[in-house]
């Protein structure tokens, strides 16, 4: 109705669809130095990311993106078409998600940047899906493969100090063969269409977005819905050039996988009955989806499960995994 | 219906009394250093401040603030109990306006505070109160005095090399005879219930919080609207305490008025017909309300009419102002 220029903008909800809808709010912020720095994300990058993030949050919600608010702190040092191009970003990812960018701040800062946006989506009342209606017996489901943005971001801060260029330009991945890793770690995709379609059809009883990682995220779900998530080892989505990248530098990427973070896919649980149809519905659909456990009673915890050749070398079967993500810039 | 602790916050629109509503949304940034310093302000006046100044601009569209989020990087050197004290200062103030803070993002920082509010608010629908609707012949009015904020702060900036405390405490404040200046800077109280009120039974064209300052506001009505906001040196509400600062460091106080900022009264424009009746209304309410210009055509463009006596002293009777407001920390 009334967008960027006046003190607020005006937004009206969309016609309901046969039923009253509920408003989703979130909000997230990224800072120069803690999140990023010059070398792994373009101002364009950081854009796209910041906003990217919070609609991840709607998405896990099982809701709409629908408007998006931005504040921007730059260092006064900056050239303002540096400011130009993370709103670039910003409106790319807008466009591609179908969200309107109706109000923005920006401020000098005097020393890093600091973008924080906040994101508006709706969804039909009664329906919001949360970390805590996960049941034994639930299936534990993920919606497209994790680690490879916390592989790309290792690559990223190697190729650093030999790349000529800041950020390190997207051919060097090319030729590194780790482009599929730093576009998940500078363009990730929330899976909007995936939790629409899993929350309409199904009976999904828990959604989180794997900001932190997945053992993190698994924690939440855990906590939450007081239950114990058992993750099979053998189940989870393998990236091939995360495995290749993993291979070349001498590093097991379950660390990635369990603890790199910023994925931005979807953890969640449903119904065990619902599991097949579900994948065979998203892979129609041409989007990922990946039964990688159960739920089982007592908790709150969370384990991997081993495949037997892989215990059989001395490690445990089952093994607790620790409430943590990490900070990679540390 | 669910709050922090989720991806999202999920709320439900207040029931409709009698029409659908719209919803207003709103951000506003604080930084270190720009907007305010360890003599200026505790945490907690940050914290008060940065949501007060979203729910001005709520109250400037005519709407209710109902829903605020907050993003806050902070210093790693920071104690917990700093953020805690800003935490404080932002429920105190959400109290005292009836919002529910339903999200927060907290990161580090490695060098100033960041401090970023959202706040939804909503207004009958049809009813927002933009700044464009201003025509010639309409009232110019003030919610409440401006120039003390920033009288304030010159005080605050003046004392702080003095004062053996940071921030500069309430009592030397008041001792100095200036706890109303620095109460205006620290804890401003935005203009909901007159807006409210205001919008409810008058034909109110225009509507703008005073947050650059008052030629900043008029200038920006003007432009929105078409027009040139006459206003009247001689009926300008001047606070007597702030008149007494001036006397005494010999600065008129006219610049703090004109150009001081963070005032966050609101300026508007009526029909003239309701003037008088929105002045009895508004004063049987206890709310200020004063008439300090009317709209005149062309332009656009913000003229400052002087008192004759004033004219006689060679100052044009009628002067233009300036489209500025200024940077108190430069």
């Amino acid at each position: 109705m009334l967008g960027i220029g006046d003190d607020a903008a005006v937004v009206e909800a969309p016609p309901d669809a046969g039923g009253a809808l509920q408003w989703l709010l979130a909000v997230d912020t990224m800072v120069e130095t803690v999140h990023f720095n010059d070398a792994t994300m373009s101002e364009a990058d950081v854009g796209w990311k910041a906003l990217a993030a919070n609609i991840s949050d709607i998405a896990a919600m099982g809701g709409v993106p629908r408007h998006a608010l931005v504040s921007v702190s730059a260092p006064r040092a900056w050239e303002p078409a540096r400011i130009g191009r993370l709103y670039d970003g910003l409106y790319a990812c807008a466009e591609h998600y179908g969200v309107a960018i109706v109000g923005g701040d920006t401020t000098s800062s005097p020393a890093q940047m600091v973008v924080a946006v906040t994101v508006v989506g709706t969804v039909e009342a009664g329906a919001a899906v949360s970390r805590a209606g996960a049941r034994p017996g639930d299936a534990v489901f993920l919606t497209g493969p994790v680690g490879m943005s916390g592989a790309g971001l290792h690559w990223l801060l190697a190729a650093s100090s030999a790349s000529g260029e800041q950020p390190v330009p997207h051919r060097e991945a090319q030729a590194a063969g780790t482009a599929a890793l730093v576009a998940a770690h500078r363009r990730p995709a929330p899976s909007v269409r995936a939790a629409r379609l899993l929350a309409a059809r199904y009976r999904v009883t828990s959604l989180n977005d794997v900001s932190d990682g997945l053992a993190s995220e698994a924690w939440e779900i855990a906590e939450a819905s007081g239950g114990t998530l058992a993750l099979q080892r053998g189940m989870l989505p393998v990236s091939g050039s995360m495995a290749a990248y993993g291979r070349r530098c001498g590093i097991d990427p379950l660390e990635w996988m369990l603890y790199g973070g910023e994925d931005y896919v979807l953890l969640g649980t449903m119904d065990p009955a619902d599991a097949a149809s579900a994948k065979e519905a998203m892979t129609a659909e041409g989007l990922p989806f990946y039964v990688i456990g159960t739920v089982e009673a007592g908790g709150p915890g969370v384990l991997l499960q081993r495949d037997p050749q892989e215990a059989k070398a001395g490690r445990p079967v089952r093994e607790p995994l620790e409430k943590r993500g990490y900070n990679h810039f540390k």
